[in-house]
């Protein structure tokens, strides 16, 4: 009897704490070994795309898959399926679209956890879309912010950001017309940006760097995106990832870091490395990046969050169970 | 608006004469270059597996996913969502274990139209389970059938499979309690059983072939999963497969064969290639084999076609769109 759950359902039973924790613990069973992963599948259609990101996690009991298409031009459609991994038995369908951005939001604050320094406390972000609204949402969860800049190039975007979040987190947010600006002086970066497909449409640049500060990149999830420049790889001591197969061929950043050279493969770190004392800063000076495109893992578990949320608030519609068992 | 379709409502809505014309059209958009279908990606869970089948078809619209789970020895659960390709709107989830079976036997069906001699009219068929009646029931529509012999270790399911056909088609259906008597003087023969892992349940010996023989394998579709010996594949002068790469790689008949020695790359014929020209019979006296594993263009182009008869039958429900449209 599967718990479907729309937009609003997810967005009533999302909880960052929560789904920071899920993601946390689902790289430490990834880490572990009892999580398959395998790279997601991307099609071509007519008009964008068609992915598919499936995961099983045998020891946490978990396992489900992400569909979504489309294109960030013209929009996506996200659906996620979770399963009872030892029964085989399908427990929720629901929109990702949201739960997207959260769970990458979630992601970030993991990453800001364990590479941006202990004492950081102001927050420059680029972007003032889903995204950029959920990672400096999850990076008030692991770190103590006192006040944030705020850039997007369209001045009413990059207001309204700073009036809501001003008022949601009770610290200053600052909407500032220049993104150099926004992330000099911060301790932590947020680049979240929807740049579609030009290859001129840098967002962050790796000269704007400043010793001791932690970067955040999590668009260009495509190979005709971008957001961060080569010297953005260049100029970071160390280079954490969700999953480092997938960031060098999906993201049209580390393409061009590729071609031009600032691709050093030593300074990657690898998230679930992090579960086996590898570290991903080595002291308050260094330069880091976290540059993420999204893993099935992440989705499952926040999705599985999510499920165990609305199952307590009473969210959704029981459906009945359309799937016969078949026996052979 | 997708429309949900159960067990009940997909056996309504499945037209074997559609599905075959469906499954025939899709494998000739792929010899076209219209059709994008990776390898299945499959996971292993604490039980058996998770298995991903996704499709786009550019030319035709139409794309979708079967994702399934669980295993022969416990059951397995089906699920098919199709989309259209040009909007990537959500069309319909349906139920797939039953589709399953029919786009199996449809697949034979074009197997059997371009591989069995034109004058063939006596089927051996060994198995009683599903697959064993979509077979049968595909065959008939490509062949002129007078009469078919029937095998499976139970008794009381080799005479069920026999009196029902018989009543359904009308011509004589006799159960035997031996296999090769089963197959001996068939001009078309269906192997489709459910052996579970054990490597010496072997249900069809390539020593039974005779010349002009066409034989059809769809079982054993996992690699500890086994039907025919590895003869069969010596033996057979042309063998048409549905993914060469797939059938190689998943089916336990296959990496038998290929152990022994009786895997002859040079014998193999891919489904799309009788699109452009190639044939898989070259006279009436050759013996030939049709092995599948199944892929995902066999899936998508029958879910669709359930899903346009559905519609006219106004069987299922529509439910509303759960999915949100993310525009960035």
């Amino acid at each position: 009897m599967p718990l479907v759950l729309d937009s609003d359902d997810v967005r009533q039973a999302c909880d960052m704490a929560q789904i920071i924790k899920s993601v946390e613990d689902g790289i430490n069973e990834q880490a572990q070994g009892f999580v398959e992963v395998p790279m997601r599948q991307n099609l071509t259609t007519s008009n964008g795309f068609f992915r598919v990101m499936p995961c099983v996690m045998t020891r946490a009991g978990k396992m489900g898959i992400k569909v979504f298409n489309g294109s960030v031009e013209t929009g996506v459609r996200y659906i996620i399926m979770i399963y009872d991994e030892k029964t085989g038995e399908l427990l929720s369908m629901m929109d990702a679209a949201y739960l997207t951005g959260v769970r990458t939001g979630a992601t970030t604050g993991v990453a800001t956890k364990y590479q941006s320094r202990q004492d950081s406390s102001r927050v420059g972000v680029i972007g003032s879309g889903l995204e950029a609204k959920t990672n400096l949402e999850a990076i008030t969860h692991v770190r103590e912010i006192e006040s944030v800049s705020v850039f997007s190039p369209t001045k009413r975007n990059r207001e309204i950001f700073a009036r809501e979040s001003s008022e949601r987190y009770g610290f200053p947010v600052h909407a500032v017309s220049d993104p150099k600006k926004a992330v000099s002086g911060a301790d932590i970066v947020v680049v979240a940006t929807n740049t579609t497909g030009h290859a001129d449409n840098i967002a962050y640049y790796g000269d704007w760097m400043e010793p001791g500060q932690h970067i955040n990149s999590i668009g260009a999830t495509g190979g005709h995106l971008r957001e961060i420049d080569p010297l953005t790889f260049g100029n970071a001591n160390r280079i954490l990832v969700d999953s480092y197969a997938q960031v060098k061929e999906e993201s049209g950043d580390s393409a061009a870091a590729l071609a031009y050279g600032t691709w050093d493969e030593s300074k990657f770190v690898e998230m679930p490395a992090l579960f086996k004392g590898v570290t991903c800063r080595d002291d308050d000076n260094q330069i880091t990046l976290f540059k993420s495109v999204g893993t099935g893992v992440q989705d499952i578990v926040a999705a599985f969050a999510v499920y165990e949320q609305a199952k307590k608030l009473e969210l959704g519609v029981l459906v009945e169970d359309f799937m016969e068992h078949k026996i052979f």
